[in-house]
């Protein structure tokens, strides 16, 4: 018996349905394009086998192991490994056995639904998941892993994935991407600019970075100029490694736009290390405006990803290290944040910003309509949390009637559990042209329209919005 | 072929629609009330024809213009006045080929839903509007509007409006008012008094406004007590011309309740133009009190309408002036803010206080249980970038529930854009049906309440909460 | 005829209604356990008649009179007690005619549910509540009082509740429920330990209670180590009398984890009246910290119920006092106001923490991200305004996809208006099915899963939260 509804995530009423099936049927079969994500290009450069079950689906997946971890399971029962290198469980099979005997804590998640899509579709299992198939989900998946048609590149090939972007440091020697050009393998695996460590002051080893940074591209980086020179040469290191698009996390969505001299006294004090909390947040701000710039000259997209606060639980970061689930969602103000970078090039009609929110709240009072008159802002897909059926219905219902479709940047995945990608897109194919129909039953779209956009929604604007 | 769906924005289900239909059908050719809203009065008051299809449709329309503005095309190019006078397209027929080129960006937002009603109802149109039709469009409009039938009077009859209010400065002289009511012509334009000029100490020209306020009135207001002698003489003017409500734009919804002697010294300041910005936003929240004691003498509605940042973009400021679409909502605070206000009178059962917001979150936090237990206070429908069939529903299921349907205020276009008068109306009674509908299909409203209902959302509670 | 449909609240299309039907078919007959409310302990130690249809049903409850006061209506005429003890309106008998003349103000709220629920099923009225049925109303719900079956503990028998806890003061004597101890009924009606009056600085006579609390205990409160151990030893009391969990209501949800000193040194400032506000609050919030300790200790599970601000008019608080319907919810943040708690306790397996919000916003931003990973933390169910079939599906649509179902504790009706339990209840459990149903035919969820999830939502999830 399948594991998943041929027709999940349509609408309910008869003629809705029917349309939302037959949008759906003209856009599946298209390619995937994932701009923005975290897998690790040294799977696809080295192509060699995942190692079983539990590392491939529980021990990388934040999404998973949270989960757990809320209903009392310790990361070290689940091999997430410490921060000082030591793992307490050291067998996935018993690992594994412990995640599918709690799988009834993901019912209603959108973990099931890629979860079982992966399962079914990736590796044609027709049972559901619980402690009594456990065993032999667990054999069955680890021994295909051993075999060439699930390797990295074969999976990738099967997905239909036309371009994967993965994200690196600005420090990042690329030397998996350059492994990967040296190929003769066609996949199309790109790098994103991610300056964090080098634009946070209060990043661990800022100054150390900066110095790492003038090492890199033979720029003084002790000065303001030549620190925004070696940026400029970095960036067009990361472009020769397929690069289109840069990406930015910070804490908050405030943007500056200082004068060079203040900018500049700024970068000086993060140097020494006397940034206050202040400052650093002035001066991370001031470089995404910097960063901006620069988009405008080398035709990079810039992606600002704000809003989460890293590390809620300290014990939790002392002994199991960042990205462990703890980074929980906060309140978001983007309309004065973005004012000071939106007045100096948000006019700009070549220039490409993608903002993403934690806080749905800011959708239909803020990002739609600063969407919706901004030439230079399009907006993200609905994210982290939010990439799920009620999360993305929500992101449409709240953005599309202030800054309609166009002004949207298709789907990401944003994910480092491969396996998931063909699962998220299709949700968020289902998703959209469930939406689609709905207008179309409801009178708010003409179905010829509705074909069109479904095409736009799925391929054509994360095409351009990342000109890839 | 027909436009628009004859059931459109109704329930998708069978029985909800079917019930729907019915409510729609009872009340659907009610009179129009538009109690707030921002057309001409001179257009009525001299009767004289609109001038071609990009004047009415697109050169006032910020709705329209901003979403071009979005995708990159200029404001000059869509004959979008500056603010030195200049406009840079002059050729109508140009803009509208512009603008329909680009029309597939509206797809999904109220403003298609909107024109093409207007184009079908007002205009008789059967075929979409495209780059291939644009011209067919431009002339059979241009050509309608020269004609006895399209004149203003003869639309504001047809569209069976029974109350227009336009809203004035409160130094306007109301001379097309006076005209309207010297002219043998029924049709009941009325006015709103709008005194941000001269209670906003950051207004332009604030010191000289408040002057003029005096030559106006014959009251010395100098003195705060002559100011405050000043408006209640303006106001009474103003119902002379029909007003029976008052409006007040600020970008918070802070209200003061000083003791005579601070509000006088703030007053003071504000006219010597030495206010900090902290002291001007005291006096206007100490202002919107002093106007609510008035509205308690003279019987003026009052009307709050806080949370746009205006003129987002310096740059289009500089260049184009206010009100080109880079208005932006923030989040907005009510219950500390509205605290002063409502203990001074918000007990009081003769006065009525409508409150809007551009922050949905506000409705089922704060707005729905304040209007569900102060007499005075109602809540405004959903305003600007909520006119939409998803804002207003969203309104009616985070308000109905804590504050019922008798503590809301009837529907209001709040538009500047005369054919969509009654497309936007339309909107509102289908949405309202629908969800009248859709209470009675999952028990929770009698259908014969319903129909009561029905009434009451599109006539009877705006007539009552604006006394007309 | 009857006066609620049979399907009601279930989904609209046909095979999500039956499903949804099934579901709450196999729940609709489980006892009710009610583990939070305000109930009063000596209606059920005395088993004296409730007093007439006004007392019981107009009287008392916020919900009702709030909205009667929206609309013009006087307390006073509501037979709501001043605070001075007089009553202006005596007659029972005109009071419930006025709230039925104006029972129209309730259509599409719970508390018209809520009541026409109570009036057909606890009564056996099954004409509709109207100005004409008003007096017929009356006697019979007044007559049916004075009868054996409608007695407090006959009421609650037939209402199928299998545990109910009321809410006392730390310094209540809690002689009501030693006396239902010492009855031979066999009804479980539990305490749970309110603080507020003893941990809050700014209450009203802190140092008193607080000097009471020594008395009560044989403690030193005039110590810090004394006024915990006071705590200790209360809560034990407390649990002597069923108590399972403590009720924390403060206006944010503020949390502080002090070192000892600092701790000690304001609550000598608090017991000195010498706080600052800001100092009261961070005792509060030391407070909750202290608590969850506690809890770890004895056992005792902890809600917190933050976000309302109390008393909003000054007017009505002075002639009529608290909880008059003049609470407002608020602008509620809880990232970094749990995270001292949470970073102290926050991990413990063996803790439970419930939080509860009157920001429907903070749930799918903060609530749900924080449930989902941290052990001690669990969502309460949609609370006050929101514990209606729209605050109920906007919980379920917006927590779910984060933290799951098993992170969440139940339903529980938090009310004083004893007869609107089991209307209360039914209300939760048809909302959950027609969740539950919806994912099921969305793909979303197996059915039989859902048959579990229905049982969880119901009855297992509260008792497994409250330890019941």
């Amino acid at each position: 018996m399948p594991q998943l509804d041929t027709d999940r995530l349509l609408p309910l009423d008869d003629r809705s349905r029917g349309i939302a099936r037959d949008l759906y049927t003209s856009i599946s079969n298209l390619p995937i394009i994932s701009p923005h994500g975290h897998t690790e290009p040294a799977w696809f450069a080295n192509n060699t086998p995942f190692a079983n079950a539990a590392e491939l689906f529980v021990v990388p997946d934040h999404y998973v192991f949270r989960m757990l971890v809320s209903q009392g399971i310790e990361l070290d029962s689940l091999g997430v490994p410490r921060a000082d290198g030591t793992t307490v469980e050291q067998d996935p099979r018993a690992i594994w056995a412990l995640f599918a005997k709690n799988y009834h804590l993901f019912r209603g998640t959108p973990s099931q639904l890629w979860l079982d899509h992966s399962f079914e579709h990736v590796f044609g299992i027709r049972e559901e998941l619980s402690a009594e198939t456990a065993d032999d989900y667990y054999t069955h998946i680890t021994n295909s892993l051993a075999t060439p048609d699930f390797l990295p590149r074969a999976l990738f090939d099967r997905f239909n994935i036309e371009a994967l972007a993965t994200t690196e440091s600005a420090l990042d020697e690329l030397k998996w991407h350059k492994q990967l050009g040296d190929s003769d393998w066609q996949g199309r695996i790109i790098t994103t600019y991610r300056p964090d460590a080098v634009v946070d002051p209060e990043f661990a080893d800022f100054a150390n970075n900066v110095a790492q940074l003038g090492s890199l591209t033979g720029c003084d980086t002790q000065t303001f100029s030549g620190y925004l020179q070696a940026h400029r040469l970095r960036r067009q290191f990361f472009k020769t490694m397929g690069a289109t698009a840069t990406d930015h996390g910070h804490a908050s969505a405030r943007t500056e736009d200082f004068p060079p001299e203040q900018a500049s006294k700024l970068f000086e004090k993060a140097l020494a290390g006397q940034c206050s909390a202040e400052e650093a947040d002035a001066f991370r701000g001031h470089m995404l405006t910097e960063m901006a710039r620069m988009s405008l000259d080398d035709g990079l997209i810039m992606q600002i990803h704000p809003g989460s606060a890293r590390s809620h639980n300290h014990g939790v970061a002392a002994t199991h290290g960042r990205d462990k689930g703890f980074d929980i969602p906060t309140r978001t103000e983007y309309v004065h944040a973005l004012q000071p970078l939106l007045n100096a090039v948000g006019m700009e009609k070549s220039l490409t910003i993608i903002v993403f929110t934690l806080d749905e709240t800011a959708f239909s009072r803020e990002l739609a309509p600063l969407a919706g008159v901004y030439p230079a802002l399009k907006l993200g897909p609905p994210w982290w949390f939010f990439d799920s059926y009620e999360g993305m219905r929500r992101f449409r219902e709240t953005t599309t009637e202030t800054c309609g479709f166009y002004n949207t940047a298709g789907f990401n995945d944003d994910t480092r559990a491969f396996c998931s990608i063909p699962a998220r897109h299709d949700v968020a194919r289902r998703v959209d042209c469930a939406y689609l129909a709905t207008l179309v039953t409801t009178g708010r779209l003409r179905e010829k329209d509705a074909i069109e956009l479904a095409f736009e929604l799925t391929y054509g604007l994360v095409k351009k919005a990342y000109r890839l």
